[in-house]
């Protein structure tokens, strides 16, 4: 039995590590959970799972959660007993707040696997917070290896902790390694769908509303990897992440668009040979897979049948519609802090493109344009990178936009 | 450096074996050859690898050429040292004769690696004493495991030796398996190219000739594997090489045409991720695998590129047009010897065929005849096994034919 914390619990992939270990119910136990700011539905978790630790990031909604727990329990109902009172998990929990909340929980005695789906760079602190508390962490969190990825792979290294990537990509990749040795790995080659844009003409990308950039053909994702997706700069951020995850240069990693998403990623080895992870895009696997490794449980996830399937398809990116993905280059080849820049301009400008003040093509210009204001250079604790993350954010927020 | 005796190194396999030894010359060094019956060959092989013992299947191609280094001795020329002379490896190597030639090579003190590339189940017995003597046997010869599979993987599991195969789809099969539990695995998908007649009508297959059969869209074989290929017995033999060679029951062991031949096979997990093996269709790899095991060596082979091939595809067997894929699994569902009588009554029928005395679809009517007219046993001794296939050899032969 593993007892879990599970940072960003209402979101979508939050959300799926529930479905798991509710298919799994004596294999997991949640102890943790946390949340950004949605408390209706985190009651609603808390009830179900009866965590011991819960978690609000927004301080003001984390305060609002103890009000109405306080509430709650002068309300009643009398029982004689606390057990058999239907609010009872709710009574018993222990609400924290802010990031101080989220680090209690990553660092916690009641936590052995944390798992990290906080979307954007929130991510990064609990993740090293846990590493420095000997926590094995299960990171959906790609924002906390693309802006610290150096640093927290280090970490993680220093004290023995095992990382286990949900991205269904990266999982493709580490379940690809399994029972290789590194020096045989000739090249990671990670696959992308190509997102709603695939197909479409540069002119007409132009005009894309938010709308239409939510529309992922094969994954139901969040709002912001979504556009991501639709940008390419999900797949540039995880050749970021796959730097640092499987510490293997940026030379050595390849992109490769797959529509059909069945090949979630594979490994060139020296001798030619390739291996590759497929199957149904669900992301429910990745994620039991992140849970349970070294082992793999059964599941009753839908099988793959390639002879319905009948076609696979493979094409080159292209840069020239979707540059995001070779600024996500650019970023590692500059090296040391840029990723960070990256990854923060990016995050603040899809935030605007999805609040409609920014067209889609000026997600990749002021990228660029932040990167060329940055001076990159090698960061050596937490602070260091935090502060350019604020620096970019502050810069595109108000000096460019 | 590993020592290796190469058993039917004029074949198909053979030939390319010695092609992967060229590429690695400081890995691999050939103790010993053994061929059928190509002594012209050989002596090719003799003066390019310098093997200590070579071994003739056929005693009187054998006797032939023990006689012919005797001549070349005797003619000379005269230099001043043995070495001197351009004949030296000729002179030098011991000519054995015989399945015990072959034999005396599968246990010799010379051989570290035994490479078993002999076409049918002539490769039995020297497959057996291999183990016996304790070798790793990097094994090509399918019909070994298609008799006598129960029988060799448990010799080859009490000795500890290890089998690593050199079919491209078991290859991939056991590329799939490093590094993951044996509980863990839910079914072995086998792919098959569909051979040349895959798109063809049954009426079509039924008048086609052997040059027609023989012309394989993607691997160049040997001719016995050309036609298995084409009557998709080839696969059969390989559900039943899977069978015992990864002890999975056949319930467990699925095939699937995938004409490109680029995903050389799959294994499908509990948790339904489904682990694949790619690259261009060249036996090489497989065999440099196979060698190298548990290592990978750097191979300047091509790499695959799928963005260049664009597209893979998939359907399902066709049993009706192909009922020698059906036979395999009927046979194993039969048991004990009745693989065996299967794999000697098809040996018999494609060489038949292959002579032109029999139509295409007769090498399943036969087949289907001699296994109606053989109640399968428990076999517990090789000499039982091989008199199962003596009898259905003579049986297919002399009374169906």
């Amino acid at each position: 039995m593993k007892n879990l914390g599970i940072l960003g619990s209402t979101g979508s992939i939050g959300e799926q590590t529930l479905e798991v270990v509710r298919k799994n119910p004596g294999d997991y136990r949640v102890s943790a959970l946390a949340v950004m700011g949605n408390i209706s539905r985190l009651k609603e978790q808390i009830q179900e799972f009866q965590p011991k630790l819960v978690a609000v990031f927004d301080p003001d909604r984390g305060k609002l959660l103890k009000e109405e727990i306080i509430k709650l329990k002068a309300r009643g109902p009398r029982t004689k007993t606390p057990e058999d009172n239907p609010n009872y998990p709710l009574f018993r929990v222990k609400v924290l707040v802010g990031l101080e909340g989220l680090v209690a929980i990553a660092t916690s005695g009641e936590v052995d696997l944390l798992v990290n789906s906080v979307v954007g760079s929130a991510g990064l602190v609990p993740t090293v917070k846990a590493i420095d508390a000997g926590k094995n962490i299960a990171l959906a969190n790609k924002e906390t290896l693309v802006v610290a990825g150096e640093l927290v792979m280090q970490k993680a290294r220093e004290k023995g902790i095992q990382i286990t990537p949900i991205d269904s990509e990266h999982s493709a990749v580490f379940q690809c390694l399994q029972g290789e040795k590194k020096e045989s790995l000739e090249k990671i080659i990670l696959t992308a769908s190509g997102g709603p844009f695939r197909t479409w003409k540069k002119e007409e990308i132009e005009k894309a509303t938010y709308r239409q950039a939510l529309k992922h053909p094969n994954w139901a994702m969040g709002r912001k990897i979504s556009i991501d997706s639709a940008t390419m700069m999900n797949k540039g951020l995880e050749v970021i992440e796959a730097r640092w995850l499987f510490d293997v240069p940026q030379e050595k990693i390849e992109t490769l668009v797959h529509p059909e998403s069945i090949i979630h990623s594979m490994v060139e080895y020296v001798d030619s040979s390739v291996i590759a992870e497929l199957g149904v895009p669900d992301m429910k696997v990745p994620i039991q897979y992140a849970l349970s490794y070294p082992e793999r449980i059964k599941g009753d996830y839908e099988k793959l049948s390639l002879s319905k399937i009948r076609n696979l398809s493979f094409e080159e990116p292209d840069t020239r519609r979707f540059p995001c993905l070779k600024l996500a280059y650019e970023a590692l080849e500059a090296g040391g802090t840029m990723p960070a820049v990256l990854n923060g301009a990016n995050e603040v400008l899809v935030e605007a493109y999805l609040q409609e003040k920014i067209t889609f093509y000026d997600i990749p210009k002021y990228i660029k344009m932040a990167m060329e204001a940055h001076t990159p250079f090698e960061y050596t604790t937490l602070e260091e990178i935090l502060e350019v993350d604020r620096w970019v954010r502050d810069y595109v927020s108000n000096t460019l936009l």
